[in-house]
């Protein structure tokens, strides 16, 4: 049976100020309204007769998961946590132990969340041609077929013909420089290193016991005390920390005699930038791709994304990137995108938390969005999700005020437990113990003041958590 | 006696989205913590032997000025309110009018609230040098010494020396081309209009009697109605409305046989623009001038200004303007920044309010700031002045909850009136009539949580104010 196992690896800032660390690229609807790990969970279970997809994701960003596949109903083939990153060759080995439990004849077809792929039916015939080849016992990677000098991708050299459409890998090739890069395009048998790959699970697991054992054993023994807690599954974090930190390009693809290669001519993006996703955006008929309320004058070339509620107005610019978000905008050259990651550090260097997460936070039992703040109070917007709680909890340092907008809430406030209808509002002294719960069927929506002389999220007690944080 | 003239008359949108029709350039603090308008009172009040400053200035502006005055500790000469825009030469007759009322002899310095002067040491002589040609019944207009060859003002070209430094006006001359600006900069004896004059309030409306009779009746008519309501004078709106709408340049200036000038070079600028705010504006190695949280990474010439509470990063950008407020952000070329009149018409085209009104709005009690909207409900943040109250009203369409977040602020719900304090809250419903008041000596914040199905500012009922808008 066929199992689709996505990576949620990246945590990458190269689309700062929109992607932050909890809420990296893969999770942004960059294109469209679904985002990027929607898309690839979407285009893996539009492949025929194929199980549900597995996710292995940073421990950090379980509850975005989550919801974004409750938001597109699929059903999860299971949400392997990470505790630590330790690059793809584990977490790979992690998604196998976990398939293999169940199929021990299982293929994984393994994808990264964050890639775009525009034509999905020439995606389509290059699994089933890798398909063939992972009978055969093939480790088959898919090289995208270059339609310019690119030199941010690592490369693959084909070998023999396999039929199938697949090749025997020659080599693997780094970036390589321009001029280098003009020649694999001249020469028509390189392909770009999509990342993605096919083989039977098991076989995987061999490989990688022959040539990296200590990946294996790692895997293995992090394995041994899986847990499962709704569909997430918590590894052993000592155990996976162990691991050597290696790509299975590395690790695996590299060192085994059984790599080919299933060349594809998909429309395929990394969106590793924000000059990338310009490129494979539509754009008007001045070069701009505009999101959000924009109003632009003699621009032309330029990615200008409005966040909500706000407008930007461009006069005489070209080949710009503008992204605004709630609490941050970047202006930048579409040429020099790329240090952002400077931006980045500066912010991280200044112990600041513009890179970390957005003004909008997503927890288990829905988000909340600081919409203001005074010099010893704090108004946050909240929506629980139906059926979800808050923990119970007290602070040390603030007291609170909900006032209902929509929806019906379960407050408990110490001994005393109540519903709180729109319109309606309740206080929470400091110290008391409480709950916020959504025992309906749509979303509570609700503005919370908070005053105290000491306002920040660690000011936290948890007594109880049905989500496994107390 | 001297009395400052301070014409508070434009509502221009140069600097959107910073200006705003109800916060237009002269009330903004472009460089510095004090508006322009607060640094014109404070020149002229720093003049010696000078009379309170008086105000001339829109209808709709008359609180911002009350409170910008006072937080400066100015006493105000009066401020004179315009129901409508009839252009300088109706305006000055106005103040002239009301000056006259209590001094006979007095003598006016009329300055635009818009511009800024660097070297008031300068401007100071300059000052001198005029009320000696007052006394002689000259009608003396400001010329500024042109420095470049600027082709956006009107000049006005010198005749015989009059003595005290003064010259009589040969004539005035509209803007010039960029070859004949550059003859006059080369000629020396032509100078920029600045709009700010000295004369005889008597001898203007001598003048203006005599050159344009139809402005001084109906400033007369407007001028026979008048009262006082603390500082304000209000006048009669039709027949104010019945004035030719005309500048003293036109009107008076040009006609009058004894028009002087007094060159000074004062380091004088309108700011008509944000390229001029820049010409002006210290800049830092790189040619930047940077306002509030900036990031800024190879980047040269550049304008950026940050709101409050959010970060504005740029990169490898030159040249550009970045205006940064709590709706709107924008980004033009610097040479560009005229045209941003074509984003304010789009947005009077479109019918929305991002040219006319700022998110946190100024009410003659305080101030209140709309930082989160939805569907059904709104939150505001709201600063009510010491010893200040909002109207008795009531709502059709919404009710609103309130907590004090700080001070103490008196509450009237319909029969009740009770004090609210620091963290407590009450629930106003639809139709209550309801007041908020502020009887300490400290600001009272709050937020506000509307809900309703319409949520509009003009879904209100004035059955009582203090600020006479009932």
């Amino acid at each position: 049976m066929l199992h689709p196992v996505v990576l949620s690896g990246g945590s990458g800032t190269r689309l700062w100020p929109l992607s932050r660390q909890n809420q990296p690229k893969q999770f942004l609807s960059l294109i469209g309204d679904r985002s990027l790990y929607q898309e690839t969970i979407l285009r893996a279970n539009g492949l025929p007769d194929v199980q549900p997809p597995v996710t292995v994701c940073s421990q950090l960003h379980r509850f975005m998961v989550g919801e974004q596949l409750q938001a597109i109903g699929v059903t999860s083939g299971g949400i392997v946590l990470e505790p630590v990153a330790r690059n793809t060759a584990p977490a790979i080995a992690l998604a196998a132990l976990h398939v293999l439990a169940s199929d021990p004849d299982a293929t994984l077809l393994v994808m990264p969340a964050d890639h775009l792929i525009e034509d999905e039916a020439a995606f389509r015939i290059a699994v089933a041609h890798a398909l063939e080849l992972a009978r055969q016992d093939w480790l088959v990677a898919f090289g995208i077929t270059p339609d310019y000098a690119e030199t941010g991708y690592g490369y693959i050299l084909r070998g023999e013909p396999l039929g199938e459409g697949g090749f025997r890998i020659e080599r693997f090739v780094e970036k390589p420089d321009l001029a280098t890069a003009e020649r694999y395009l001249a020469e028509g048998s390189y392909a770009w290193n999509s990342g993605m790959f096919l083989f039977r699970a098991q076989r995987y697991l061999d490989e990688l016991g022959r040539h990296a054992p200590a990946i294996l054993e790692a895997a293995r023994q992090a394995w041994a005390t899986a847990a499962s807690d709704l569909d997430f599954i918590r590894i052993d974090e000592a155990a996976f920390a162990a691991s050597p930190d290696d790509s299975i390009d590395y690790a695996v693809m590299e060192k085994t005699d059984r790599a080919a290669v299933v060349p594809v001519s998909c429309g395929w993006s990394d969106i590793g930038s924000w000059s990338s996703l310009w490129s494979v955006a539509q754009h008007d008929a001045d070069g701009n791709r505009h999101e959000g309320d924009v109003i632009s004058v003699d621009t032309t070339g330029s990615l200008v994304r409005a966040s909500e509620r706000r407008l930007v107005a461009t006069i005489g610019v070209d080949d710009l990137v503008i992204i605004d978000t709630p609490d941050a905008v970047l202006v930048a050259r579409k040429d020099r995108v790329q240090d952002v990651k400077q931006v980045v550090d500066r912010l991280k260097a200044a112990g600041r938390s513009e890179h970390l997460f957005h003004r909008k936070v997503y927890r288990p039992w829905g988000s909340y969005d600081a919409i203001g703040v005074g010099e010893r109070f704090q108004v946050k917007r909240i929506v629980v999700k139906p059926g979800a709680a808050l923990s119970l909890q007290k602070h040390q340092h603030r007291a609170e005020h909900w006032v209902v907008v929509s929806g019906v809430a379960e407050v408990t406030c110490d001994e005393r437990v109540f519903d709180l209808h729109e319109n309606e509002s309740t206080f929470i002294p400091l110290g008391s113990v409480h709950r916020l719960r959504n025992r309906g069927t749509e979303p509570v929506e609700l503005i919370e003041v908070q005053s105290g002389g000491y306002l920040g999220e660690d000011d936290i007690v948890r007594l109880e958590d049905v989500y496994g944080r107390s």
